[in-house]
């Protein structure tokens, strides 16, 4: 059997993991040290009121023989109507219609940016920001894609736009991007969605952080930019929007009017879901949809306004200090420039070992996130106050 | 953008919409019709009381601050140890041993049957059963494998062994199968085995079904196998075992010994795994390590022995009408051979029209399943006693 060797161009461990083990490590030596996860991007309040009241609900039914489900609605890619007319109507308060088929709910949006290689031939080019999303890269270097780089950095505000001179064939944009919070205004993702449509590429559009989008003048979908709907795809998730990191659900979107070669990519991608997906569970699609009724909404637009204010206490404190940063206004991150020209891990080992606050070194994104640093905003507000506090007292 | 055009090779619909479509025209050529499936494999039976009380109790759980779960263990794969300490208990009671880090948790086989792509070169020589699950071969041909068969007939009781001439890469063994039922025994199991070692090949091993086995001289995992650790994977799912079909939860082994030219399969598994996927629902694991808690077990088995006994009144009436069968004794499934010489979707139709039963046609799973047919045990008893009724009338 031959492997696919594809998979030797790729860091053997995982950013995340090589944190956790410097951090397990330094437990080990400081078995009392009071650490305080700035760090991996994973939420902590709990599920909402609306999401806890209907998945119990579901539960029970699951345990009835009236209210049991099997498989979800193969005609429908396994999503149960009452989560895809949720996510219409979500969609259209965006002033965006879709139909129903064009929506596919999934169990989170790193299962499907993932998937989504299969539609995509060896052949191509793939062009990623710099910082980037580590999984981004990985995908396309697992399928032996050609990644080429555009660059984001200081000078470009972390939102970097296309070079006509350049080919690609698949692009990835994240807006509120990770790692960086930086988040594109409409000029600058028309500026892309006109690039692709001009190269008959494909955008990958990520919209995982859409909900803290508090900005009415920054687009929160590529779909409010004319033409995307001919050229991008769009994946996002419920796990920042409320808190289903643990829970897994997210949905992505592929139009009927995106077209290559004559082939509808809507199609082609019901195809691969019915082949390699079975469905999310009813249990959670119940969920998710309790998201977008009225409580749920409220609820979780609370959560997303706590972890707001904690971005805003780190950023406050920055500013304080005078430390550059992008990001944490419309975004969960903070993407900050080291002081004293400190490089990342220099930086991260500084933060755990003298005020024991752990974030995520900026080289672990890319060579653009050399000297950078990416703290986020889903911790405790009291536990945020006092690594902020930590933070003053060894920077200053 | 360049499409992988190998879509293009697999056939546009996938066979259980094209039985939904013609019943769906058939219903509303006859709205009054009252038609009993017998076809698609899904359960029937509510959740059992054990796995709604445990996931009622993690849906309350995560909606607190305590309670609350974000991401899974990363360092396990996203896998809790309630989970994976239940599955090795499971395990030892086949008299296998196995590791944490050898147990992943899945969404459901179906994910975990696509996703094991992503480790196998273009270039490799993959070797179905034929007849075959659907999925096997569409994922294959998605990736532009080379895909060869072994006859599975009449001859030899839909369970073919290995022909030493025949150069293959990749073995895919379902048993209890889908669609047949036909269950292999340790000998020839192990003749697998000792073939795939032979050929550095790697066993795809499909336990979907194994839950169903009563008989305790055939195998219930390809571990009691000498030697299958150093040549397969064991894809198992809780669809059938514990009515999981739309709750989604499996597991998968990739053993430690798993080395193809100096490289573990387990590691790429691992790095596949947290690259491309995030774990399975906390809630859900939660439900599925309750299937293997003593009230679960025992709770699920009586869903087992109600389908088993469909099974057992199917095959009583197939028996009474001389028509030839295997399946139904350790699966759910009973593949009969259409009487006769009626073609696999001639004796659909006939059903269809003539009894309101729908049932799976052979053809449909490769050309060794014409003119034969599937029917499942996962329907209502009395249902099911009225189908058979309706058969007898028919075809007596």
């Amino acid at each position: 059997m031959k492997l696919n060797n594809n998979f030797d161009n790729i860091p053997e461990s995982y950013l995340f993991a090589n944190i956790g083990k410097k951090v397990n490590e330094y437990k080990k030596a400081n078995p009392n040290a009071d650490i305080i996860r700035l760090g991996i991007g994973d939420v902590t309040l709990p599920l909402c009121e609306a999401v806890v009241t209907e998945m119990s609900k579901a539960v029970r039914e699951m345990g009835t023989p009236e209210g049991f489900r099997g498989y979800g609605p193969e005609t429908n890619c396994y999503s149960y109507d009452f989560l895809t007319d949720a996510l219409k109507k979500y969609y259209a308060k965006k002033n965006i219609s879709l139909e129903d088929h064009e929506i596919f709910v999934s169990d989170g949006a790193k299962s499907d940016l993932g998937s989504i290689m299969d539609l995509l031939d060896t052949d191509n080019i793939i062009l990623l920001p710099d910082p980037v999303y580590p999984a981004y890269l990985d995908v396309n270097v697992i399928a032996g894609h050609k990644v080429i780089f555009s660059n984001a950095n200081y000078d470009n505000g972390f939102v970097p736009l296309p070079d006509p001179s350049v080919k690609a064939d698949v692009i990835y944009i994240c807006s509120p991007n990770n790692p960086t919070g930086a988040v594109y205004g409409f000029d600058a993702l028309k500026a892309w969605v006109d690039y692709a449509l001009a190269q008959k590429a494909l955008i990958i559009f990520d919209a995982a952080y859409e909900a803290f989008v508090g900005d009415s003048s920054l687009p929160t979908s590529i779909y409010q930019v004319e033409g995307a709907k001919k050229c991008a795809v769009e994946i996002c998730s419920l796990s920042k929007t409320a808190g289903f990191t643990g829970t897994r659900c997210g949905y992505t979107i592929v139009p009927s009017d995106l077209v290559f070669d004559g082939t509808s990519l809507n199609k082609r991608w019901q195809r691969r879901q019915t082949t390699k997906y079975n469905g999310t569970s009813y249990i959670i699609q119940r969920g998710a949809a309790a998201v977008f009724s009225d409580a749920g909404f409220r609820q979780t637009r609370e959560q997303i306004a706590y972890y707001k204010n904690n971005a805003a206490v780190i950023g406050a404190a920055l500013d304080e200090l005078g430390i550059w940063y992008c990001g944490g206004k419309n975004s969960p991150y903070i993407w900050l420039k080291c002081p004293n020209g400190m490089k990342s891990w220099e930086f991260f080992d500084l933060l755990l070992e003298k005020a024991q606050v752990v974030g995520t070194p900026g080289a672990g994104f890319g060579k653009n996130g050399e000297g950078y640093f990416r703290l986020t905003a889903f911790g405790n507000a009291e536990r945020t106050k006092e690594a902020v506090e930590r933070l003053k007292k060894i920077l200053k």
